[in-house]
């Protein structure tokens, strides 16, 4: 497909991650040698099969997170904000693999999953131990706090994806539904990496509490361009496939922006394509015309930057430092990526 | 298919879990009510699929183990027990639900699940939601150790649910790896609930490891007896299908032992339907005659009232009573169940 669209000419001032990671360089390194230190197991597969989803080379965005938050309150001298920071990958790792997981109504369309090389069952049960890994870390840490707030964080991913897979084909969902959401699926695991971080700092609930907002706003942030980074990445640049939403009838704000705006003949055509899922090879081009029509795709952007504004300000309670800073731009990486 | 094989007359004197019942009847329904309670959520679809596989009337075998378990050991007083019990119940669903996806190349071959209804995706999610939730209430209940019992036995399911796949379709597989496919997939969570049920009522040691030992033998005596029924089952008296596990090509400990002591024409049999998965309507018979041929079911029975004896024996440390007595039956009751 590649289908790009740049909307503005900011490409020079890009704000990037490498404030953050030369922040926490070294911490981060520990958390890769933990997470490939912990993922071992005698059964051969599962370590084949985690290594082969882990080292795929994610931004590692959410351990970050937690590294970063202990960080800004303060926490040294220990070990804790590593171990917990690879707690929260093993379960990001583990809803990735569980995501992936092809439906039998899919297959029956024929379509290909990330899980292609190993199988539904085989991703579900490495899942399944990743996700108990993580909870044996935790109980090695020996917080009951984190682990309530891990626990509780597992708990609301599962409901906002079964809650995504509701609104799956159906056009009606509103912009409110969504947000809940991605809130819950998404944001949820952000907002706890980041509330970690003032745990085991030992820091006043007022400081949980701001890293918890912050964590929770730049999770929403996040899916937002994400969600639009569906209809117009630069495939070739980030390596993101474009118009994947939108063949299985993900229900995004692109989209309910652009379906409650449209005409009835445009709605018409929306339907087809995502509920009844009859879609030929010009259909993604003309849905992204629509978009571009409706302003759907730049007014998602808008609002991701609604919910960056929160991030902000969340983070007002805490003295100007390295950290800080480093997070904040963190907000204007997630939203840069849109352009 | 109900093919019925019936070895011996002993269908007088037939243990039962009623005498176990009667002890901890009140319990049992404050079980049931705590997984109606927490299985709860304003996501619709989850708790009307999760009641779907809760409310199909399993044994509620784990978790009877660990109110028993708790009332040998003299707990009383508290419900932590009856809290613990569903913590115990969930993993199981969830693993169940997990155990029920499809997978791809299965599909390919036409064959229906019993998550037909709600198709993969959701019985994954629903899986992870229960996971999830039971950790949400051993938090509330605030046992580390609890936490740490049943972190490590939902790591070692997965990794023995891993490994069954890989030993699946080979028949070289033998009896030492199926044993520890067993061991970590069934047995393991048998003996973490019954070592719960040491554990809240705060006894030393060597009752929480001989109530272990207790239940991961009593596992693999199910497991085993499990394993036997598949070739077996009275399908009308039991509900259970015969035949499943040869249709999917689990090499079971009866496959074994037939293999092993099977002629070389046999093993040709045995790798024609069991690895190539090449089978027409008369050979599920064949097969159940060749193990009646080599003795595999009942001598696979014979293994189980070996593992059987051990738990007997590891219950030695505790005084007669009534609960002593009903976990003892337990163990004849899941041999019987092979007659």
């Amino acid at each position: 497909m590649g289908v790009v669209v740049s909307l503005d000419g900011e490409r020079d001032k890009r704000p990037s991650l490498d404030e953050l990671h030369a922040l926490i360089a070294d911490d981060l390194k520990a958390v890769n040698e933990e997470i490939v230190n912990r993922m071992q197991s005698p059964v051969a597969l599962i370590p084949q099969l985690a290594s082969h989803i882990v080292a795929a080379g994610g931004k590692r965005l959410r351990p970050m997170l937690t590294l970063a938050s202990s960080k800004l309150c303060g926490y040294e001298g220990g070990n804790r904000h590593v171990t917990l920071a690879t707690c929260v990958e093993f379960i990001h790792t583990a809803t990735l693999l569980h995501d992936d997981v092809v439906d039998e109504s899919e297959l029956r369309r024929g379509m290909q999953s990330a899980n292609a090389i190993f199988g539904n069952k085989a991703s579900v049960l490495v899942g399944d131990f990743l996700f108990s890994r993580s909870f044996e870390l935790m109980v090695e840490d020996g917080s009951l706090r984190v682990l309530k707030i891990l626990s509780r964080a597992s708990s609301v991913i599962a409901e906002g994806e079964v809650l995504q897979l509701m609104t799956t084909n159906d056009t009606e969902t509103g912009e409110t539904q969504y947000l809940e959401v991605i809130k819950s699926k998404t944001a949820q695991l952000f907002a706890a990496a980041c509330r970690i971080g003032a745990v085991v700092a030992e820091r006043p609930n007022v400081e949980e509490d701001a890293l918890e907002a912050f964590g929770m706003n730049l999770g929403i942030v996040f899916q937002l361009i994400d969600d639009v980074l569906d209809y117009r990445a630069d495939q070739a640049k980030l390596g993101k496939t474009v118009g994947d939403d939108f063949r299985e009838g993900k229900i995004t704000l692109p989209v309910i922006l652009a379906f409650r705006r449209g005409t009835e003949e445009e709605r018409t055509f929306w339907r087809r394509c995502l509920e009844d899922l009859e879609q030929d090879d010009s259909d993604l081009e003309h849905a992204i015309e629509l978009m571009n029509k409706h302003n759907a795709l730049t007014d998602s952007v808008d609002r991701a930057r609604h919910y960056g504004a929160i991030a902000r300000d969340a983070l007002g309670i805490f003295d100007d430092c390295a950290e800080k800073r480093a997070l904040l731009n963190l907000i204007d990486f997630c939203i840069q990526r849109a352009h």
